[in-house]
C-alpha cells in the first residue's frame, strides 16, 4: 500500500495527520524506525518536533481445530508494559493467547508483520479481528508514529485519531462493535496485579496466586466515567456482571446481578398496580402483519423495527409474522370482544414480557437494545375522566420506582405533540438526567390514548344512560410502559470509577462482610464473627453476603465488592472482634463508621436508609442545579452545551420545536453514542409554580417570540 | 353437484351413509321435504325406517364495511329450537347475527339456499365461514336427512357422521379449527336461560333482563367431559375464562385466571431454586443460525420447529436469526466463557421466559402451542454426583408443584433411551395421567447432559487437583423446565361438566361470597354482613370475594364461580344472619356445611385445605387404580383400551420398545388430538418397591421375553 492510499483513507475519515513520511524499509526493530524517521530531513514540517512510536502485536487465540481463527490485534504506545495477555484474555473471553506466527499475519492482514499497524485495518478486515488498544494510547492527544500499513512510510496521529480512524471502520453490518474494539488499561492492571500478592505462604501453590492475579485484572473499569463515558458504562456493566454481550448484535444477556434489580422493581410495581384493580395476563409474541397494519399511526411509528418470521423449519409461512414492537394492535380486536357492555369496564391488564425493536442505530445496553424486558398495562375506561385519572397514578408509580427505589430524580410532566405515542391522545412522562452527558433521558411513559385505538377496533358499549339509548360509546384507553432501561439510567446517574454504586433498596447484595487481617491463628474466629454478624443481619431483613473466600485477599475482595456497587462493606478483623465491633464502609461516599456489632441489626438496616436517602437528594441536588432556567434564545446553546437541561416558557407550537432543535445542534461531540444533536422539548412539567408564572399574552417563548404557554424543558436527549 | 360427486365426497372421507336419494326439487319448507322423501317407493333400500330432518341457516354477522363477511352456516336438527343467537354470538365472538340475505348464500355458496346443507361444504370453503353444529345432532347415533348439496336428493347419515365430515374438512392450514367449526347445546342454552329469570321488579329494565339472558348462555359447558373431551377442554378454557383464541395459529392468549396460577406457581418454585443457590437471568429469545446448529443431536430434535427470523423492517437480514426453542445453545457459549477456574462451579442460572415450537400438528392450549411460558434452569458442576444430585432434587420440587400445589398425582422416574433429551445423558421426568382418555402426559423434566454439551462449547476447567495439573476437566451439566402445561394437565385431571375445579392453592379466589334470598328491605343487611364476613376472611390469609352485583341473580353467580372452579362458596342470606351462620359449598364434590360466622377465620383456611388434600387423594386413588400391573402380553392391549396405564417388567431395549409400540397400536380413536397411537414407556419409576421384586435372570420381559430390568410405565400419551 502506498503513503498517498493511506493517507487518502485517513482523509475520507476526516482525519488529518501532524505529518508523514516515506523512507527507507524498516524491521519491526523500535530503534531501526526510530533511526529511519531521524534519518529524514530536520526541515520536514512532516515530522513533528515530539512524538511516540507505536506497536502492533497479532495474537492468536485458542480455537476449536474447526474454527476458523479470530487474530487478536493490540495496537500500544511502545512504551507500554504490555505483558498482561491473561487479563487482555478475560476482557475478551479469547483464551490462550499466543504471538501468532509471521505465516498468520501474512495471510490475514496481506502484509508482513514489518507494515502491519493500525492502519493497515479497514472495515472489511475489522470484524474478523478483536482489537485491543492501549488505553494510554487511545485517549491521549500526544503524537504517535503509526507504520502507514507499509514499512516505507510512517504517519503521524495523535493518540485519539489513531482510535478515532478505529472508530470509524466499524460499520452497523460488524458484530457487536465493543466486542471487536476494546480499550484496555495496561498501567491499571499492572497497578493491580502488583497490589494483590498472595497471603504469605511459605510453599504457597502458585496456581492459586496467578488465578488471584489473573482475577485481579479483570477489576479495573478502565476509563473514567468524565472522559469516555460510553465505554465507561459498559465497563461498569461488564465488570460488574451486569451483563453480558451476545453474539446478535444489540441483544444482550442479563446476568443475575442485573435480573435481581428488575425483580426488585417487578416485585413492587407488580404490587401496586393490583391494588388497583390491575390483572396480569400473557398474549403471544406474535402478530399477523395485516392486524399490525390496522392502525396506521402507530404502526408508521414502529414499521421500520419490525422483525419478522417468515419461516418455520424448513416451511415457508404463507403469511409473514411480526414480533410484537409492543401490543396495542396485539390485544385490542380481543379488548374488542370482551367488552360488550358497560359492565364490562374498567378493563385492566398488564403483562410482563420482552418486545422486540429491531434499531439499526448503534444499540447500547438497556437503553438501546432489539430485544428489551418491560411491562406494558393496557386499560380500558367507559369515560375519559376515568382514563385522565388512571394515567397520572401510574405515573405517579413511575416516579416512585425511579425516585424511591433507584434514588434516580425524575421530572413527572407531559410530552409536546410531537413527542407524544404514535397514535396517542397525549404522552405523560417521567423525565430522567444523566449529568455527565448533560442529556435527558425518557425514563417511563403513561399514554392516554384516547378513543383512536377504540374506534379503530371497535371497543364500544351500549350507552347504559336509557335516554341515549342505542348510542354507541367509545372506550377510553391508556398504555403505560417501564422497561429495564430503568437499570441502565440508575448505573448512568450513580456509577463512578469504581464501577457501580447501588442503591440499597435494590441491591440484591445490601452488605458484604469482608475478614480483614487474620493469620492462620485468627482465621477460624474472625470467619465466626463474620458468620455471626451475617445471620444477625439476615435475621433483620437485611440482604447480606459474608465473603470467606480464602484464595483472595481482603484488597481484592474490596475493589471486587466495590466494582459490583454493594452499599456497604462491614470489615472484621481480630481486633474488631476483642472490641466487639466492625467497620462499616460506604459505598457511594467512602464513609467508614465504627459500630458496635451488637448494635448491627439496628444501625445497618438505618445506614442502608440514610444511603438510599443521600443518593437520591445527591442526585436531585445535580438535576435542579442543571435544571437551567432560560428566557433569551442566546442562553439556550450555551446552557445546552454546559451540559445542562434548560427549562424556557414556550410556546407550544410544533414548528417552534422543529426550529429550536435545528438552531441548537452543536459541533461538539462528546459521546459517539448520543451525537450532539438539536434539543428536544423533554417535558412540559406538571409543577409549574418553581418558576415565574407565565402571564397570558406577555411572557414570550425566546424561540419564536410567540406567546409562552408552559415552561418546558428542553435538552439533548438519549 | 350430482349425488354421485356428493356420495364420492363423502367415501373419500370414509363415511358410509346410510341412504341416499333422488327426488324432485324441494323448497326450504320441511314439510315439502318430508313428502318429497316419502314419496319414494317404500321398498327402497336407501331410505331409513327412522330419520329426522336436518335444517340449514346462514347468519351474517356485523362486520367493519370494508372487510369482507365471514357467514355463519348453523347445522342443527330440524326438530331443534335454533333461536338463541345471542348466545351463538358469544360463543363464536361474532356480533349482531343475521339471517344473510338468498344472494350472499348464492354468491358465497355457489348454490341457491334450498339445496345448502352440511355437504355443501368442503375443505376450502370451510375456513372462510364459521360453522355452528347442533349438539343434538353432532353427538347424535340417529341418522338424519341432509340436502345432498342439491335440491334434487338427499343422504341419510348419523349425526355423528354429519359432524365426523365436516371435521374432516379441517385442514392444518385452516385458522383454529375450534374457531372455525363450532358444537352448541341449544337445549342448555334454553335451559339456561329460562332458570334466569331477573328479580321480579314490576318495571324492569328489559335491557337488563337482556344482558343477563345473554350471558347466562354463556355458562353452559356445552358438551361432556366424558363425551367429548377435547371439546370439554377448550370449552372449560374458554369460558372459565383462563384463555381466548387468537388470530395466529397455535397461540392462546393467558388471560388473568390461569396466568394468576401460573404467578402462583412461580413463586413458590422460584424460592424454592433460590434456597439451592440457583439464579435468575435472561438470555436473548434470538439464536443465530450457526450456534443453533453446533451440537447436531440436539438440533436434529427441534429443527424442523423452529422459528427463522429473515426481515426486519423492510430489509432482509444478512443471516437468518431463530428464535429459541430453548437455551441451552443460546446459554452455553457464555458458560465456556464464564467457567475458566473450578472456583466457577457450580454456576445455576434460571430464566422465566417463552419459547416457541412452531409444531404443525393440531395445536391444543397449554398443550401443545407454538410460544409457551416456562422456566429453564442450566446449571454446570465440576462432578458428576453433584449434577445427579441436582437433577433429583429439582424433580423432587416438580413433583411438589404438581401434588402439592396443583393437586394432581405424578410418578416420578428416569426415562427410556429412546425418550430422553436429545442430546443429554439421561432424563428424569414426573409423569401425570389424564384418567378421561387413559393417556400418559410428560409434566416436567430435569436433564442431565452429562459432558456432552460442555464438550461441544469447551466448558472446561483445568484440573484443580495438584497431581493432574494441565488436566482439562470438562462440566457436568444439568437442564431442567417446567411449563404452563402444567395447568392444561391441572385442568384435565380436575374439571368436571360444571366446568373449572381449582385446587385451592393456586386459586386466585379460593372463596366467593354470594348473597342469597334478599328482597329490597334485606339487601343492604345482607351486602353488610357479605362484606364483614370478606373482610375477616382477608385478614386470615384467604384469597376471597363478595359477588355483590345486583344484576345477577344467585343462581346466575352460583354459575359462573362454579364454571371459574372457585373452591368454596359461601351462602349468606338474611336467616343465616339471624343465625350468624353462612353456608359453605364446595366445589369439588358439591357438599354443603353451615358454619359459624364466628369461626370462618379458623373454618374456612381448614376446608380448604380438607378440598386440597382430598382433590389430591382422589385424583390420586383414580391413578392408583389405572396403573395395572401386567406381566403377560396379551393384557398390554386390552389393559390400554380400558383407558389404563400398563407397568410391567421391561427389557429396556429400543427395540422392543419399537415394537410394543407398533404392537399396541389400537384401531379405536377416541380423542382426535390424541390418536390412538400405540404405547410407548412413560418412566421407569424410581420407586420399584410397590412391585414384586424382579429376579435377574428369570423375570422375564413380557413384550420379547428377555430378561427383565425394571418395572416401567407403557401408555398411550399426549
Amino acid at each position: 500500500m502506498t503513503l498517498e492510499t493511506t493517507l487518502a483513507a485517513l482523509a475520507s475519515c476526516k482525519i488529518e495527520p501532524k505529518g508523514s513520511l516515506s523512507h527507507e524499509p524498516i524491521t519491526t526493530d523500535p530503534s531501526a524506525w526510530k533511526s529511519a524517521l531521524q534519518a529524514a530531513p530536520s526541515s520536514a514540517a512532516s515530522v513533528p518536533s515530539e512524538y511516540k512510536l507505536t506497536k502492533t502485536l497479532v495474537f492468536k487465540p485458542k480455537t476449536a481445530k474447526s474454527a476458523a481463527p479470530t487474530p487478536l490485534i493490540l495496537i500500544a504506545s511502545e512504551e507500554t508494559d504490555t505483558k498482561a495477555t491473561n487479563a487482555i484474555s478475560k476482557q475478551t473471553g479469547l483464551k490462550e493467547l499466543r504471538i501468532a506466527s509471521d505465516d498468520l499475519i501474512k495471510e490475514f492482514f496481506g502484509v508482513d508483520k514489518t507494515s502491519l499497524s493500525a492502519l493497515s485495518l479497514n472495515a472489511e478486515l475489522l470484524p474478523k479481528v478483536v482489537v485491543v488498544v492501549d488505553d494510554a494510547l487511545a485517549t491521549s492527544d500526544n503524537v504517535f508514529a503509526v507504520r502507514a500499513a507499509s514499512n516505507e512510510a510512517t504517519v503521524f496521529m495523535t493518540g485519539k485519531d489513531i482510535y478515532g480512524y478505529l472508530s470509524s471502520l466499524q460499520t452497523d453490518a460488524s458484530n457487536d462493535q465493543a466486542k471487536v474494539l476494546h480499550t484496555f488499561d495496561f498501567a491499571n492492571a499492572a497497578e493491580a496485579a502488583a497490589s494483590s500478592t498472595p497471603i504469605a505462604k511459605a510453599a504457597a501453590p502458585t496456581k492459586k496466586t496467578e488465578a488471584r492475579i489473573e482475577d485481579a485484572h479483570q477489576l479495573a473499569i478502565g476509563v473514567k466515567k468524565e472522559v469516555d463515558f460510553s465505554t465507561w458504562y459498559t465497563n461498569v456493566l461488564l465488570k460488574s456482571d451486569m451483563i453480558d454481550y451476545y453474539s446478535v448484535s444489540g441483544c444482550y444477556i442479563l446476568k443475575p446481578w442485573s435480573y435481581t434489580i428488575w425483580q426488585e422493581i417487578q416485585h413492587w410495581f407488580d404490587d401496586k398496580i393490583k391494588e388497583l384493580g390491575v390483572e396480569n395476563s400473557y398474549f403471544p409474541m406474535f402478530i399477523s402483519g395485516k392486524v399490525l397494519e390496522k392502525e396506521k399511526d402507530h404502526i408508521e411509528g414502529f414499521a421500520p423495527e419490525v422483525a419478522w418470521v417468515t419461516r418455520a423449519g424448513s416451511s415457508e409461512l404463507e403469511e409473514p409474522i411480526a414480533i410484537r414492537p409492543t401490543s396495542e394492535t396485539v390485544m385490542y380486536p380481543y379488548y374488542a370482544k370482551w367488552i360488550q357492555s358497560h359492565r364490562d369496564f374498567p378493563l385492566k391488564l398488564n403483562q410482563w414480557n420482552s418486545v422486540v425493536r429491531w434499531e439499526f442505530k448503534t444499540p447500547q445496553p438497556f437503553l438501546r437494545t432489539r430485544e428489551f424486558l418491560w411491562q406494558e398495562g393496557h386499560t380500558a375506561f367507559l369515560t375519559k375522566a376515568e382514563a385522565d385519572a388512571e394515567v397520572r397514578e401510574i405515573l405517579e408509580l413511575y416516579r416512585q420506582v425511579y425516585t424511591d427505589l433507584l434514588a434516580v430524580p425524575v421530572v413527572p410532566g407531559i410530552k409536546s405533540e410531537k413527542e407524544k405515542f404514535a397514535g396517542g391522545l397525549y404522552t405523560t412522562t417521567v423525565e430522567g438526567f444523566i449529568p455527565t452527558t448533560g442529556r435527558g433521558i425518557q425514563a417511563a411513559t403513561s399514554h392516554c390514548l384516547g378513543q383512536n385505538f377504540s374506534k379503530m377496533f371497535d371497543i364500544s358499549v351500549e350507552d347504559p344512560n336509557a335516554a341515549n339509548k342505542g348510542d354507541k360509546l367509545f372506550a377510553w384507553q391508556n398504555s403505560w410502559g417501564l422497561s429495564t432501561r430503568a437499570i441502565g439510567v440508575m448505573v448512568m446517574v450513580h456509577g463512578d470509577n469504581q464501577g457501580l454504586v447501588l442503591p440499597p433498596r435494590v441491591a440484591s447484595v445490601q452488605v458484604v462482610i469482608v475478614p480483614c487481617g487474620i493469620n492462620e491463628t485468627t482465621q477460624e474466629s474472625v470467619y465466626d464473627a463474620c458468620s455471626e454478624v451475617a445471620k444477625t443481619l439476615k435475621k433483620a431483613g437485611v440482604r447480606v453476603k459474608a465473603d470467606l473466600r480464602d484464595t483472595y485477599l481482603p484488597g481484592w475482595k474490596f475493589n471486587y465488592w466495590e466494582q459490583k456497587g454493594v452499599p456497604i462493606r462491614l470489615e472484621i478483623g481480630p481486633k474488631d472482634i476483642q472490641k466487639k465491633q466492625a467497620v462499616a464502609v460506604r459505598r457511594d461516599n467512602g464513609v467508614k463508621t465504627t459500630l458496635s456489632v451488637d448494635d448491627v441489626a439496628t444501625q445497618i438496616p438505618a445506614l442502608l436508609e440514610t444511603i438510599q436517602n443521600e443518593m437520591y437528594t445527591r442526585a436531585k441536588e445535580t438535576f435542579d442545579q442543571r435544571l437551567i432556567q432560560v428566557t433569551k434564545w442566546e442562553d439556550v446553546v450555551p446552557t445546552l452545551d454546559n451540559k445542562c437541561v434548560v427549562v424556557m416558557p414556550w410556546c407550544e407550537v410544533e414548528a417552534c420545536e422543529d426550529d429550536i432543535k435545528e438552531r441548537s445542534k452543536s459541533t461538539e461531540q462528546t459521546d459517539e453514542r448520543a451525537p450532539s444533536a438539536g434539543a428536544k422539548s423533554l417535558a412540559i412539567p406538571f409543577d409549574q409554580s418553581k418558576w415565574e408564572p407565565i402571564v397570558p399574552g406577555k411572557t414570550k417563548c425566546p424561540a419564536c417570540g410567540m406567546d409562552a404557554k408552559r415552561w418546558t424543558m428542553f435538552g439533548r436527549s438519549y
